[in-house]
């Protein structure tokens, strides 16, 4: 179910991989010198590169092609703010706590884990196919008791499996019912557990010496980009559309984080909150250049009616029949497909996920994942939503700051309405300190009511205004104080709250699911991993791997050294003595994407052998058309195949 | 004193400036919209540009041209290493409360602000010329109470100068003292004080749900680093000496920041450790390269001496001389500089200040920091120490982590030692249960002793060892058990632990300081302000300017655009209904190194005119001309002079 195969057909052996990336030193849990915190995890050497290579890519690919206004924005928040946001009500998981054994567990997880662990044993019991959710299996550390093969009642199966897919929607309430009726418990003990409690995921501190501004670390960079939106829109010459734009660190204080570098409570994320009107359907004016973009989507009916069956649609179509709800929406997610392919990652992995609708935040107007298959499953590597105008609002309510567009409109509007002219010097002697009150009142009348009030006064010269607090409520004024007119008042200037779309990044989980697709292993023999990166995403580009350490080789590795890294591009001299077949190994493992040899030819005629990653075949030829095929190689300009075509193979020396 | 001059001589006035990059967002206080919480900023996109611009520059200046292997580590990090770095128990300032008022003052910068204020005071009285430094002065939100024309005793001058001018040297006590001493209260209030307490500056929180899990948000990226050390000397394949390199933000509680961007809570860092074996002097292999780099040093005698003269001098002759400690710091030292001069830092606003004895941490071989001159007087922007090999020690001694290099010796050391062999048969039956404690203490005797029991064995035939516990405390042993042997041993492995030079680089005061430095403004017009960035390290490298809002100009400024976006070059069009100096003008703040005007010209023979920032002259040529000269002066490859003479000049219209 959750198995993943490589583009050579292979069952991807999560155990192997993982294994060869800590080995690799892609990442490493943190302080494991210390024993380790779960779901904290440093990038070593190779892990970082990618990492910032992704970013590079990221910036390029969003940033600086649609001139989006980059941030960065503190990641220390004040409660204020958060409380505000609904993160400090809302921002929750639930929790259960075994009292006998002091264990934690999340709430929805071990339900999940407990009815897949009863829904399993009822298969085997009636003699079916057991399919193995890695997932799951993963984060059983200890064997789970309930694992037996009991078969169970056909309706409690149905009422499992509805329970199961709904896991996403329930509250602690619901859940503590769920735990009662199916008696669910501690799996490795079997001790009952207390009712699930709201543990808020924020990472709490202080800020400043005296303890009196708490404040949290933020779960995510968009509230700094709502914060500065005035002075975006400033920065931006008053004109919209615009977009605001941050990388940086999130924080969740992950109840059981237990999924490798897919559910940790530090991450690097790249947020996108694209400020639009709402008014005018949301088109985007580039929406023409992706309309073809063929996606995979998963809508939420299909989900609603059980299945997971998706649609290939072009976003033009999906916006068309109102599946996607606006252009804005649309082009993100063509966006964001393009990015993903950019990676690496294979189309034939990747779909778009409509959120159901008691999934979404209340405020939101619709709501995709883009999800990589993995071998945990699909995950959820970005999110792409329509968050209205429910950021600006709430935050504008409570500061009173204008977060609003002024605009002048092309056209003035024209409106008609009832407008009310006071007597001033009558008034005032007349009314005296209630005179402002008397006002106010006035001011305040519907436009309905002015209108019959109007005809009153016309016809009796005389009307009265419920006024509270003056004059017994009620208020008579003739038509020496006041005149009611229909008149057109010329409106020069609208003013709205934009609404945000967000497309949201993990860039750690795209980097982990991406690992896992571009990952494979040569024929034949199971440990020799390889990991297919394009050379723009490649943390190193080339490895020059001189024959022996023979000294005549220095100068040239030197010089190629030198002459690559002033082109821009990253390369590593492996000089070890180990063979060069091991030092190749070690480097597809490392994802290096291409191999210069340096040999005793090279010393006598300065040509050098160019190793292809993926298909270990090999070219060879002069210092500089070496170096020029690798600098258009990397740049996207050739492709391996167009090198392999112009330059002489090479065959003398098999180097796999 | 502190002033700072403009390339220009102009007095850099720094309200002014400051309220320039706040305009153009170049940063902005976080949160503001709610009242702003002070030491936090964001940055706009201006500023964010900058900073990617540094840290690019620097991630190629430092990490790629010399393969450090950068790593990058969670900011979370549990108590338990913070205790063992000793920064739970040291990093701390002291505190000073006002305990009728609830302020709270960072004691250090209390005692500097009165008695700085008291000696003002006393110029004044004797009819001086004052000196204003206005970093101190921008601290003083009020007026400071003491701030009167008071004459003081010669003697107390003199006491008040010494104080001022060890002021980083003193603790808590001592700065207790002094406040007695000298009576000093609540600038504002003349409010006594408490004494001062330490306030740890370390953010504190709590991982996973269970709160039994303290931790900080770590003060410095390094010791991720350090932790990680073995893995890394690993993926180096044990190849010494090595450099790991880590970007990232890093936290510090500070008591009461007031100097901008300059002491801020949460700020970026870039942090190098240099892996280095400690014998053989701390050579370093490229130092060759760097030898004639002329540095100005401001060595610890000298100030020492009360003065601030500093020396011009190559740093080979430095580390010649001794001043700088080894080849390794030296190396990096000339590095620092290089990469400074690259981001635009001026020469001669740059100095290296040598650390006095007391002012570095105990392990501390030798330690400078670069400082650049600003109106804030110098400031400490990047710090290169040699913290010997005490992080690794003490995290090894406290994990057990064997935190060290073995490497295969060149030629095998021989050793002459005393060697003891028991008779194991015997040994056993003779002591029975005590025979793993006589045998430890056996092996840890001494060379000394051993010599010595050698030579009593010999003569009498047995010996006495004292063995705890056993016996009495002494156990006799006679010829039959055991035998003492002069032996040579070959040892093939030498273990050691590496020293660790630490380049240390506030981006973000790098950033302030170096803007400080680039800013000038036009001539003859004080609010024409503008930052003259290198093309490299400039938020946008060209501003695109069409003549008037014409259509006809539309597709030629889509067309530049996409062809300079293609070449990597950032640009942005302003066709805003400002006139061209305006829009110029706005850009010369934003630091725009070039600028492009589209006129009608343009529109009739594609030529287009290219604007130099600094000296806003103008060539003119066709539309390939001008972006390829971009280009290469973007990358560096022609300056503006060398464009200025190929080009035809352009003076239709004179544009500043």
């Amino acid at each position: 179910m959750a198995s993943l195969s490589t583009k050579t057909g292979q069952v991807v052996d999560r155990s192997v991989l993982d294994s060869m990336l800590r080995r690799r030193l892609f990442y490493t849990p943190s302080f494991e010198i210390y024993g380790g915190v779960s779901g904290l995890y440093d990038y070593g050497p190779p892990g970082c590169a990618v990492l910032n290579n992704i970013v590079d890519l990221w910036r390029k690919h969003f940033v600086l092609e649609e001139d989006m206004l980059e941030v960065d924005c503190t990641m220390l928040t004040p409660h204020e703010i958060l409380k505000t946001s609904g993160h400090v009500d809302k921002f929750a998981d639930w929790m259960c706590k075994d009292p006998k054994t002091g264990e934690i567990f999340r709430a929805d997880h071990l339900v999940e884990e407990v009815l897949e662990a009863r829904l399993k044993g009822d298969k085997e019991a009636r003699g079916q196919k057991v399919e193995v959710d890695e997932e799951k299996e993963a984060k059983k550390k200890k064997k789970v008791k309930q694992t037996k093969a009991v078969k169970l009642d056909d309706a409690v199966v149905k009422e499992y499996e509805e329970t199961l897919a709904q896991i996403d929607n329930f509250d602690g309430p619901e859940l503590e019912k769920i735990i009662a009726k199916y008696d669910i418990r501690n799996p490795t003990t079997d001790g009952n557990l207390l009712p699930p409690v709201a543990f808020n995921l924020m990472f709490q501190t202080s800020i400043g010496p005296s303890s009196n501004m708490p404040g949290y670390l933020r779960p995510e960079t968009a509230q700094g980009q709502f914060l500065n939106f005035q002075k975006l829109l400033e920065f931006n010459q008053q004109s919209m559309p615009f977009a605001s734009a941050s990388i940086g660190k999130s924080f969740r204080n992950e109840i059981s984080p237990r999924a490798g570098l897919l559910r940790v409570r530090e991450f690097l994320m790249a947020e996108i909150e694209h400020f639009v009107d709402p008014q005018g359907g949301k088109k985007h004016a580039r929406f023409e250049e992706v309309k073809d973009v063929k996606m995979t989507l998963l809508n939420r009916d299909i989900q609603l009616s059980g299945s997971t069956k998706t649609e290939e649609m072009t976003i033009g179509k999906a916006v068309e029949t109102g599946l996607v709800d606006n252009e804005t929406l649309g082009y993100f997610l063509a966006r964001i497909q393009l990015f993903l392919l950019k990676l690496g990652v294979d189309p034939k992995k990747l779909r778009f996920r409509q959120h159901m609708a008691n999934e979404m935040a209340h405020y939101a107007t619709d709501c995709w994942d883009a999800e990589l298959q993995t071998s945990y499953g699909w995950i959820e590597c970005v999110g792409c939503a329509d968050r209205s105008a429910y950021d600006l609002t709430v935050h504008k309510n409570k500061t009173g700051a204008p977060l609003v567009v002024r605009e002048t409109r092309a056209e003035p509007l024209k409106v008609e309405e009832w407008q009310i002219d006071l007597d001033k010097k009558k008034f005032g002697p007349r009314f005296k300190k209630d005179g402002k009150t008397v006002t106010a009142a006035i001011d305040a009348l519907s436009q309905e009511l002015r209108e019959k009030l109007s005809l009153d006064l016309e016809q009796t010269g005389k009307i009265e205004v419920e006024v509270e607090g003056v004059a017994g409520g009620k208020v008579e004024l003739d038509k020496e104080l006041i005149k009611i007119e229909k008149r057109t008042r010329v409106e020069n200037v609208r003013e709205y709250t934009p609404n945000v779309i967000e497309p949201s990044f993990g860039i750690g989980r795209i980097l982990y699911s991406m690992i896992e697709q571009v990952y494979w292993s040569r024929e034949g023999d199971e440990a020799r991993g390889v990991l297919s990166f394009p050379p723009a995403i490649a943390p190193t580009k080339v490895l020059i791997v001189p024959l022996s350490t023979h000294q005549s080789f220095a100068p040239l590795v030197q010089r190629l050294t030198t002459k690559l890294r002033r082109m821009g591009v990253s390369n590593r001299v492996d000089d070890s003595s180990a063979s060069i077949g091991k030092r190749y190994a070690r480097n597809d493992e490392l994802g290096t994407p291409f191999g210069v040899t340096v040999d005793f030819q090279s010393v006598k005629d300065n040509t050098f052998t160019l190793r292809d990653r993926d298909s270990t075949k090999q070219v060879r030829a002069s210092e500089d058309e070496i170096a020029l095929a690798i600098k258009s190689l990397v740049e996207g300009e050739e492709t391996w195949e167009d090198v392999r075509k112009r330059l002489p193979e090479f065959t003398g020396q098999e180097v796999e």
